[in-house]
């Protein structure tokens, strides 16, 4: 292989990360503003600024136009811990609660268990849930092990994720308040000094 | 009107509700079997027996189709209640661990929730949500009010319904009775006897 070849190959390669980049943070954008019905190849490729055989070509079926949306997800935000048990679970579930909002949490959710037979969806949702479940797993881990653990992640995700899947709702400050310190109260173990 | 006309109506009617029953019970069959991108008036058209102009007749939109096929979802199963506060309330959720599995309620969930900015899908959905906590709520009630019980209800079926749509999973058993017990211990109200 000589340079020049290389050269190209390169600039070839950063022409697609480039296209991958701008085609996914579009898709996100058409699945959390207009649903999943509305991210299909000619309307993503038409606002994105790309033919449609560009789509097609890197990306052939729906289910990985969808995959391409969930790329742009970055990072969620999450509570820095201040040592007060209490106070950094009610941070942690309100910016759960902003990031249903600000992401529509609510639809990307729906979307990827709807496309969970396909094995890759079923990865990326289950790494996606995990990774988003950490900080929040860390703070109960202090007081709580074992079943009771799991059980309480699901019950506290499930104060934001119920109603907002059932009711298209968000919940009040005051019932992420009371559903903390149930929990709390329900602990068995001493909350660390 | 004439006899002879009212006759014709009351056939004509009939046949109405039977096809809509049919088509109903298969495009369930369809979105809980295959997913909602299944669910199109061909695919549903084929497998029911009638013809495609049929369907778009009665249902032209996808989303017509989709709310039909959750006309088909009968009366969930509940727990009967035998006033043991703690065997109830894990005897109701070991219910709704089961509907998830033999209704595909997180397919059944996910497609309400993407579909939920059409009003007549929000209705239906707050709907059917609704009446699935009913039991719940009641059996909840015994021991919290206010924005406690509004916790403890999304607490409780988020153990069943939070693993299920972000992980694809139904929790263990041991997981259900540890979340009642720690609902339970939290509870300030003292259990009625």
């Amino acid at each position: 292989m000589t340079p020049v070849e290389r050269t190209g190959d390169a600039a070839q390669d950063a022409r697609v990360a480039r296209t991958r980049a701008d085609v996914s943070r579009v898709a996100l954008k058409v699945l959390t503003d207009e649903g999943t019905d509305a991210l299909t190849h000619g309307h993503v490729a038409e606002l994105a600024g790309y033919s449609k055989t560009t789509l097609y070509t890197h990306w052939p079926a729906r289910v990985d136009l969808i995959l391409l949306a969930l790329d742009a997800i970055g990072e969620m935000p999450h509570q820095d811990p201040t040592g007060d048990l209490r106070a950094d679970l009610i941070g942690e579930l309100t910016f759960f609660r902003r990031a249903v909002l600000d992401y529509r949490l609510d639809q990307i959710l729906a979307v990827m268990a709807q496309w969970a037979s396909v094995d890759e969806m079923a990865r990326v949702r289950d790494q996606l849930n995990t990774e988003a479940q950490l900080p929040i797993r860390g703070m109960l881990a202090a007081v709580f092990d074992g079943v009771e653990l799991e059980a309480a992640i699901s019950m506290l995700a499930g104060v934001v994720a119920c109603p907002t899947i059932m009711f298209g709702a968000v919940p009040e400050d005051d019932v992420i308040e009371a559903a903390v310190d149930l929990v709390l109260r329900g602990s068995k173990r001493k909350r660390p000094s």
